[in-house]
């Protein structure tokens, strides 16, 4: 099969092409060829298939971001959550514009006969409200509390639409704050939930914005990863027409997620220094802490791992690349 | 106050214009400039203060359009149900990129020191779907099941983020299906659920493309109207981050109508003859037949008349003047 990456050098669609390169065979199908595009030109890629990395703009893709023949486009591509509230025009653009691009872009592919491709869409909890007392359902509304949020879930009514007029088939995943991300503080508000427990694991301190009893919806990189190829290979009929699926996280708070270091890694989270940030409180704050979704389990996305085991999954992965990138191991 | 009507040429607007010459001080204020914006320049109105009619392209519509000291905007600006269908870049450009202008010319009357103008949007209940069996509370979530409907969920998503930020101060009204329209047939595909009165009230005969016992959720343009004066004017803090309100409408079937139509005008009903048509079951069978709008009654919606009181509006408000327009009279 043939695979598209829409923000390929990004550290999602990174993680799903290694995992391509060397394990997947998305459904059972052997990979064909995989396509990696971003704003910055993906770096090379070993893989026993040809990997095509292209830069360019989001809003105007050229055709060789999404060639004929594609099967599958996983539409990572975004403006994270702080940089869309600091700059409406910019996640507009490439959130809800962006978005648009990649309709398009299968209309023309099912125009010229082609099958409709198979759009894997990174939509998030940012997309809900509800706050620390929030267990949604599976029909839960999507009411944002910020821009990031109000355009993804913008992008998942579109995304569905083009879907059944027949352009594409969408799965949107409603994906958890991510961590233990690798790599450095990025301009999502979600940040310091990675980094509260990578930079202590470096031996570094770090800055804890919330209170240790603020509670979030998580999942590691390994279930993300799981769920999105899960997503690019299962059966979407059962979907119908509503095509947004909240896979299953874990609900943590802080308090926990410095408990499971100290299990990892004895000592460690005295690292973590208290600096409340309204700025970053009033994001954060009020996105869900918890989901009961039972509709994806009744459609195979695996369960998560508990806190512990994401951590210890951090380490295994991702702890001594990120020392190297840090330049804190000779 | 400073009025706008985006789509100020339309059914809707024009009744909104017409109602704020006559008896409308919304809210108890007095009207001080009323502007009418439509792609055709609506025709003159006669009121006790002045009157703006413009034509121009809603995604770039001039300055005059949304003047500063801009108080309340009606943005009914939008492709219909049956056209966005028919024609997918024509639907996305103005039902989507068209409320990007509105978003984009309240924030340079915010930029420039005014107040954010109360925006109020004529969202509908084709944004949702369950069909016949369909009883819907005001937390239902919008599963649209066509372009329209995406669009109107899309907007309202992008216009309530604009609310948050301070660039307007949103109220979106998920409109019923409004019936009796007076004129002739157009694009929407809802449009014969007005023709199957008011053409009988013609004397003419007129096509019912759905079974006697299907039902939906109406409204009268007497009702509509009063909710978006309503809406223009009330308090809208209570609504938090949530802009989106499922008016008090009424659930009906067709035999439901046409027996009140017999009521009005005994044996009128005759003049309907069954034609079924999938093409329009396939855009109308999946809007819901009924919600339960707990939330519009506590904020102050009027409850709607009985089916035979919206029949007897239409004659009493529309009738005369649909047969003049339609040259059924000397």
């Amino acid at each position: 099969m043939n695979i598209v990456i829409l923000g390929g050098g990004g550290f999602l669609g990174r993680r799903i092409a290694r995992h391509l390169a060397t394990t997947g065979t998305p459904g059972g199908r052997a990979v064909e060829s995989l396509t990696l595009f971003d704003l910055h030109e993906p770096a090379p890629l070993d893989a026993p298939f040809p990997v095509v990395c292209l830069a360019g703009d989001i809003v105007s893709p050229p055709e060789a971001a999404i060639p004929p023949g594609t099967d599958v486009i996983f539409h990572f591509a975004a403006v994270v959550s702080a940089q869309a509230e600091a700059d409406y025009e910019l996640g507009r653009r490439v959130n809800l514009r962006g978005t648009d691009a990649v309709v398009d872009a299968c209309r023309r592919l099912v125009t010229a006969g082609g099958k409709p491709p198979r759009v894997v869409f990174t939509s998030s909890v940012a997309s809900f409200s509800g706050g620390q007392s929030a267990n949604l359902a599976d029909d839960a509304r999507q009411i944002p509390a910020n821009s990031y949020g109000a355009q993804k879930a913008a992008a998942e009514l579109i995304l569905a639409d083009a879907c059944r007029r027949g352009f594409m088939d969408t799965v949107s995943l409603r994906l958890p704050t991510v961590i233990v991300r690798p790599g450095r503080p990025n301009k999502a508000a979600s940040s310091f939930f990675s980094a509260i427990v990578r930079e202590p694991l470096l031996g570094l301190e770090t800055e804890l914005p919330v209170a240790d009893s603020f509670a979030a919806w998580f999942c590691g990189p390994r279930a993300a990863a799981d769920w999105l190829l899960h997503a690019a290979a299962m059966d979407s009929s059962p979907l119908g027409l509503d095509r947004g699926i909240n896979p299953p996280g874990i609900s943590a708070t802080i308090g926990e997620l410095l408990a499971g270091l100290d299990v990892v890694s004895p000592g460690a989270s005295a690292l973590v220094k208290r600096v409340p940030d309204p700025s970053v409180e009033a994001i954060v704050g009020p996105w869900p802490a918890c989901f009961t979704p039972v509709r994806a389990h009744a459609l195979g996305f695996r369960r998560h791992e508990t806190v512990v085991e994401l951590i210890r999954a951090f380490v295994e992965d991702d702890l001594e690349a990120t020392k190297r990138d840090r330049g804190l191991v000779n």
